[in-house]
């Protein structure tokens, strides 16, 4: 048999069951799929032959990292205003920028997101953003994979029309570009929707079989907002409605009381972690070892660049193992095992690919990065899982590999020009200043 | 005049007290010290040349960094073991290593974090170690700037012969490597060195007219166990001693109460906070807001790679950026300038180095740095004080330069063999676990 590629010498963690870690290890791809994944002391049946070899000695072979919540063309916006008070942030800085997008700044600014999400290991992300169709466009040219939800405010003026138009672009691009294009509806967060929108929102998410990305619990505010309206935590008052043969992912989760904590897991809604931005933005610091024993699935995401300051999935999952520690007193929660397995197979079911990517097994889409490991900062060699959470940056990616297509290679882009995206996305953050 | 180099086209920051940028800048350099710095306008005189010009076009050029604290050879345990409580991690899994350490290993050890931290932009740092002379051996070879400590423990045997020792050793090196090399006694902390032992090397350090590295009140358990044993708090008993004439160096500083916080400020202890050892450690989190509210000049240390796991200044100044935003609510405190004072100015105070190194100001020594913008996680190009905190990697350090000499170009080290000493660093490391 031809494979396509085939990578040997490398230290391979599959992010299994059993934690294994296959040094040497070989992985074996066919077109789009990952046909073997194994000890190399096996080796492949001697009729294997393969198109192209990749050698990684001293290299880590991992699942790529899953960004499970962010609002990519917000890098246009990254840079512009820190260090103030939310509402002065929102109201007087990103709103008013915001207000003046086009498609084509999203699409730009998507692209350049992309591009630094692939050079960080990056290889599917969920967004949430406007022009839904413009980051559509972008996500198929750069070969990323991405769950894309139109963002939907319940309480604009437009709120009907947005629906509908979020519907027609679930119809024309879910399961496009080779089926890298996965959608979902996006209704912002309870304080923006109401409950007969979010009824109207979720209903339409399980005729189109599609799922729902939504902001929930980030801030103290939000808390006040919802428990004086309605009476109830932003948790319940999402559970209220009918979940059923619906998937959930929610971002934040910052502020939770035991009885939420329990609803997240009843309902098995897939929560979204996102350390830098909670920090940055002082909206608190989520429970997560509390989610974790509950039986939560929690992925990790970055937010928005204008509020994190970048799209760096191994920071994140850093940023998790370090703090939790700190904030509880207890060295041993979120091992490195914990917040790689957060990085990528979290992240691949919350965007509702849990049986797609986030893994190397065989049989899955083959979505995987190489680490090099010949740097100062990561030696001795000791435990390679550790070397990755709490020594290694996103710069030590060295090979970028979507739906079995080389996308970063020597930590250089392949399907994207670096220069005209980054010149393009200066001159649209430009023009929104004027 | 002939200038030694010239540094054109780049965003300056030369972390003054007027938080000046200029963009473009200037900066000139001779032999070991800056001879001019600002703006690009008002140009040099027409009759000086510079023998080397560095075009720093979308770059941004900046005080060294400065790691206020940390173990270098220590990196010969990094990722050796993780995720564990803290007794057990130090007494079965990092004393038993260290006790098979030898000159030659801390010698290996000390290059490879050096290298590192040269590679990630630091420019000085404050070692506290055994085998001082490998230390300082390592330092004048690699071009570095450093504050070196002999580790002084109290209680252990041969405590007296160490301080006689220690003493030696800084009458031998301090000013050594053209001034490269400064020395510290450093008495290890409260609970291993008794009040006399502490009053013995205070006095020593004021002969000698070198300053102290100490660690204090790092976890609750050292809280809890002077105060069982003296009746105070960590700070307290530390001055109880003579600190007249005494520069202090006190790193951690994680548990203090409000009159813990008025001695700091008022004996002028410098203290040197470890985010990212303090979270892994699950030691705690400082209180940097109220340290810095009540005057107190905090700098910035990664502490050991053992308890970190990397040497990375920019990394640790995010952290601080991020954490105390998160943990007080308050989304306005440590904003970029802050971070970036910690990680340079007030790291070389720290040092005892303030009127040395850490701003860029003409008479300063040429410790600068040069930090390759042309990045898709660095577009677009608004604050740049803000990009260089939030969404920089220390990757993106292109050049180095420390007293006037380039060791790092192009993100590779030009004074060390990288390869060989991550070789020797991997067999001694090797060695260690038989």
């Amino acid at each position: 048999m031809m494979l396509d590629l085939l990578i040997t010498g490398g230290t391979v963690i599959p992010v299994d069951e059993e934690g294994s870690v296959y040094d040497p290890g070989l992985v074996a791809i066919k077109g789009q799929e990952i046909l073997y994944v194994g000890p190399a002391g096996e080796g492949l049946p001697a009729d294997w032959k393969a198109r192209r070899v990749i050698k990684a000695e001293n290299k880590l072979v991992l699942p790529g990292l899953v960004n499970g919540h962010t609002h990519a063309a917000m890098v246009l916006f990254r840079g512009y205003a820190d260090d103030l008070v939310l509402q002065e942030w929102l109201e007087n800085k990103i709103w008013p920028l915001e207000s003046k997008l086009s498609a084509e700044a999203v699409y730009w600014g998507t692209l350049l997101a992309i591009g630094e999400m692939l050079l960080a290991g990056i290889t599917a992300f969920a967004d949430m953003y406007f022009f839904p169709d413009a980051i559509a466009q972008a996500v198929a040219e750069a070969g990323i994979r991405a769950a894309i939800a139109p963002g939907l405010i319940g309480v604009s003026p437009d709120a009907a029309v947005r629906l509908r138009e979020a519907i027609g672009f679930c119809q024309e691009w879910n399961g496009a570009a080779d089926g890298r294009i996965t959608t979902m509806l996006g209704p912002h967060a309870p304080y923006t929707c109401s409950p007969e929108y979010l009824a109207q929102s979720l209903a339409a998410a399980r005729d189109l079989e599609v799922g729902i990305h939504i902001h929930l619990a980030e801030t103290e505010t939000e808390i006040k907002q919802i428990k004086d309206q309605y009476g109830v935590s932003p948790i319940a008052y999402l559970c209220q409605q009918d979940l059923n043969n619906l998937h959930i992912l929610a971002a934040h989760c910052v502020h939770l009381e035991e009885a939420d904590i329990d609803l997240l897991a009843q309902n098995n809604i897939h929560v979204v972690h996102n350390p830098g931005s909670n920090l940055k933005l002082a909206s608190g610091i989520a429970p997560l070892p509390q989610l974790l024993g509950a039986g939560v699935l929690v992925a990790l995401g970055t937010d928005g660049a204008a509020s994190n300051n970048n799209l760096d999935i191994l920071e994140e999952a850093r940023l998790a193992a370090l703090i939790h520690k700190g904030y509880s007193g207890q060295p041993t929660v979120i091992p490195a095992a914990e917040a790689l397995k957060m990085a990528t197979a979290n992240g691949a079911a919350a965007l509702g690919l849990a049986e797609t990517c986030g893994r190397l097994q065989a049989g899955m889409k083959a979505d995987l990065i190489i680490v090099d490991r010949e740097q100062p900062h990561l030696y001795p060699r000791f435990n390679p899982l550790s070397a990755l959470i709490y020594s290694a940056r996103s710069s030590d990616v060295d090979t970028v590999i979507v739906d079995g297509k080389i996308v970063v290679e020597g930590g250089e882009l392949c399907t994207l020009d670096r220069e005209k995206i980054m010149y393009m996305v200066e001159s649209h953050a430009q023009k929104l200043l004027r």
